[in-house]
């Protein structure tokens, strides 16, 4: 499925539902937000290596799997309601990216070169 | 696009760049949510209502496409380090939404029926 | 009892179970985040009147309670192991907003006026 | 200070500038989780001991409190706006933490006994 047809999907399921007063782009982001930090309380006790694929217990990798579907549910109908095209903005971020981090200043530093 | 390849595309910008090392998915689920944190942050002092499209400034909109962009390549780099199937999880989740939530109890209703 | 005071309370039960190898600061502002979404998460589909205290039942407003709580604790403990003077920190904060929101230019904007 | 100055005088921060139209429950509530997020992005690359008090620059450091003054002035505004007792909730908490995480069971376990 591309991704207009999982957002129609996830439309239909929310029309059924009557829950188009509640998905409100404020409300939304919200959800998203919400989620997200589910998902990172998964991993908030675990060092880095520990929260390695290698290292998960099928029940927290179950739990971490869903939380990551509800990111991506939010953030598909987020998308849809604002009418933002995700490929596109993802594009143009990451020529965004490649100038805030060029190859070459970046190497090894996730911080941004001017921020040092 | 389809998701394997811009999570090709997402591992050569980091591994450019040497961030594989930053990457672990804990790092990345932090990441994740202080992107849809900041993403939030532009919907906060406002209304649900002002948050709907049509009343967003074209600079409001633009910082909105940036910060969801940031959350989907988070989201997209994790499932990449995990080797979780977004599409799969999503489906999944659906079919867990939808026992969760059925139409003729969650009508009108976004709390779970039997939290209410 | 004072900050200080707290501080100890909770260090102290920390210690009894040896979760100070958790409490890195790195960790604990994952938790604080953690804690913050399950407190947003009482609020996420409720308008913002609805949101008002009046509103609110006793299980929800005893959720948040505890949610609050979590905040409290976690923040606290940051500031414990990080050595910050929490009352220090906010008022120097205030000094800083006194500054960036001055009365004349803030009134009924919540947004910093040179971002407008 | 105790915390019934704080909150009087963060309410009077507020009502200067005509901001209790924004200080809903719900606002403050997602602008605390922004807070705590921006507090995360100071650590989130870092490794659990890089984030130690000893290894941050004092550029880092500094921000850091800015964040945690941030979050506490958002915690003490939501609790005032809702009439939560701070210390109360922090205080009952604490009793409901140390029957779930009994220290013979939670003894270097950060995930509740019951959950493993």
């Amino acid at each position: 499925m591309n991704i207009k047809q999982w957002q129609e999907r996830l439309a239909a399921f929310a029309a059924e539902r009557d829950w188009d007063q509640f998905h409100s782009p404020k409300n939304l982001s919200s959800a998203l937000v919400v989620e997200a930090a589910e998902l990172l309380e998964q991993f908030q006790w675990l060092t880095q290596e520990g929260s390695r694929a290698e290292y998960l217990s099928d029940k927290t990798r179950s739990a971490i799997e869903q939380e990551i579907a509800d990111v991506g549910i939010y953030l598909l109908r987020l998308c849809d309601i604002l009418d933002v095209d995700l490929e596109g903005a993802i594009e143009k971020k990451l020529e965004i990216n490649a100038e805030k981090y060029p190859v070459e200043l970046a190497k090894g530093n996730a911080v941004k070169y001017s921020d040092r």
